[in-house]
């Protein structure tokens, strides 16, 4: 007998085409308030941390889950380029995905409601996004142009309202802002309750923080540049792992012409990290980030670069050459940048017999 | 006696320091909805069309008014710069201020209400985004991060959270959206209902299309580059003023580090112009501004152009050279932004004493 609610579940969209993605170090009960969302969809749960510790999943999701010790042994060597004890190792998951699109969420992110009081479907609201073209060369004041009610105003040019490819969509979040430790520590109490009713694309050129809370993109698009770098454990610095693929998303898209849009969907982000130990993890980043984002602004790619491959390789030698000055890291970083993208080719290479390692994660359904 | 109603009325910021500017045709009664707002203020009103018409203001409002007769005889020959049968002719409006901060607002626009029900107070929300920093160096995904309740977001860098001297702040309409005469014609019906609670900074090296209906800005910061060119009568084009106004401005507040702002507040936009008219007005424009859009994008100022007038006139050179060829109707409008310069300047001279010629319009009270 069918329940009463299963009248209202939203119909699955691309369910056979986007993976779910979740970095994580616990059970997953924060899955049950997503589960008329994302039942249907599959899980890539990418396992944080110790892993002899088993992780809960709540029955009735499709999932498959990695460890370090399957990312090391899918990987070999080059599992040197996913960072460990920081969510950071959720590329991993972008890497092993088969599907066409990714979202990924953090595992403290709840269910947001709208101001009417309805849930919100973050999920369906990211393929909305993906699924409908960007506007990155010109701004229109009315926000997402293609959404019900809205248009292209006067004075836009007709030659660009068939816009560009959406790669990315980057959602925001009610309740705990994405805040830096500095800013934590200053306004412990801050909460986000404003609900902005609005997509809009971030214009060419301009680059922005994208944060990998909430946030889909298009794997055949853009996937290659989606490395969130090497953070956490044995390295100088963590939490800038989703800045560090924003901001070489962002150069690599402006190149390539697609688009990166932001705004809704919302999620309810529970509850704020320690500030403290943010800091420590933070304190490089807020003085490197002074001299990284200028080289991000003034980065140009030639125009042999026309794959997603080419200009990260491509950027991974301009970050050596020119940030390789501002700490040794970056060096190694770079090394990593083009481990990553060899691995993803390796894992990726649709013109090759499918690799059987890539399906041997402990998958269970 | 007090009404119970002077009780509710809002503080008049800034009271003496911002003039309203209203081009207009008719009689001003639009004015009796905005009376609680707009009273403590100066209007400059600018009439367009047949110089012998009376155009009635409703009682109370401090008031100039400027005819087409007035016009001629304060700016002599230079008055060729100043379109007629045009809304264009609110320029005139700019020039002849003498105060800091403009806003100027289209008669056919009304009170709005925000989602609770309440009556906007539009120019009290132009005055707050004149008044707070831009930050059009870099993104911020939260929107205004000045506003209560938001901040900057992790991976904003810290060098750039003083932002910029915001120049010009661009509000919005519900109801009747700015469309053109193409998309009037093939959606007639469609209305903007959507409140979008943001306001947010056009990022540098972005242009957007500008619409003068509902627009402050800081005069000193901005105001000579706030020419809407040549419009209407005897000319090849209308109703792309604002949008040639728009795209200066955006150029040069970008050369000289200045902010832009869009979003809050909303009018009402109550009338929907006769599209048949407007495609009229606007359709070499809309194949014109093919052109024109990249030539701004693409347009750089040298070092040497540190004042907004020193930047117009560059501008007004770089329009003959590369638009001249586009229709002759560029050299003609590039002749006339030196014009309207060296009006602006003759007018505002503030090295020289008050020139008698200034306060000559029909003045009440």
């Amino acid at each position: 007998m069918a329940t009463p609610s299963s009248s209202v579940k939203p119909l699955p969209v691309l369910k056979d085409e986007l993976d779910i993605v979740i970095p994580t170090i616990r059970n997953l009960d924060f899955l049950e308030m997503w589960r008329p969302f994302f039942e249907p969809y599959h899980l890539i749960i990418v396992q944080d941390g110790d892993p002899n510790k088993t992780i809960k999943v709540p029955e009735g999701f499709d999932y498959e889950l990695y460890n370090r010790n399957d990312i090391n042994r899918i990987l070999g060597p080059k599992a040197s380029c996913i960072s460990f004890k920081d969510s950071a190792c959720r590329c991993f998951g972008y890497m092993v995905s088969k599907k066409k699109y990714i979202y990924t969420i953090d595992d403290d992110c709840f269910v947001a409601k709208d101001p009417s009081g309805k849930d919100i479907n973050a999920l369906e609201q990211h393929i909305k996004n993906l699924l409908c073209p960007s506007t990155p060369f010109f701004f229109n004041t009315l926000y997402d142009p293609y959404r019900e009610g809205a248009d292209f105003v006067r004075g836009y040019p007709f030659s660009l309202r068939e816009g560009a490819p959406t790669a990315v969509s980057h959602g925001l979040w009610l309740n705990i802002p994405d805040y830096d430790a500095p800013t934590q520590l200053v306004k412990p109490l801050e909460r986000n309750s404003r609900y902005v009713d609005a997509v809009l694309t971030i214009p060419k050129g301009t680059l922005f923080p994208m944060c990998g809370m909430n946030l889909a993109f298009d794997r055949e698009l853009i996937g290659p540049a989606m490395y969130f770098g090497l953070m956490g454990d044995g390295q100088p610095i963590g939490r800038y792992d989703d800045m560090w693929a924003g901001w070489c998303v962002k150069v690599i898209c402006d190149h390539l012409g697609l688009g990166v849009k932001t705004g809704l969907p919302y999620i309810w982000h529970s509850k704020a990290s320690n500030p403290f130990v943010n800091l420590k993890k933070e304190y490089k980043g807020i003085f490197w980030q002074e001299e990284i984002i200028p080289f991000f602004q003034s980065a140009t790619l030639p125009k042999e670069c026309t794959s997603v491959q080419k200009c990260y390789i491509e950027l991974s030698k301009q970050v050596k050459e020119k940030l390789g000055a501002v700490d040794p890291y970056f060096n190694k970083l770079a090394d990593a940048m083009v481990t990553w993208i060899e691995a993803w080719d390796e894992l990726n290479n649709t013109s090759a017999p499918n690799s059987s390692e890539q399906a041997n994660g402990v998958a269970a359904k």
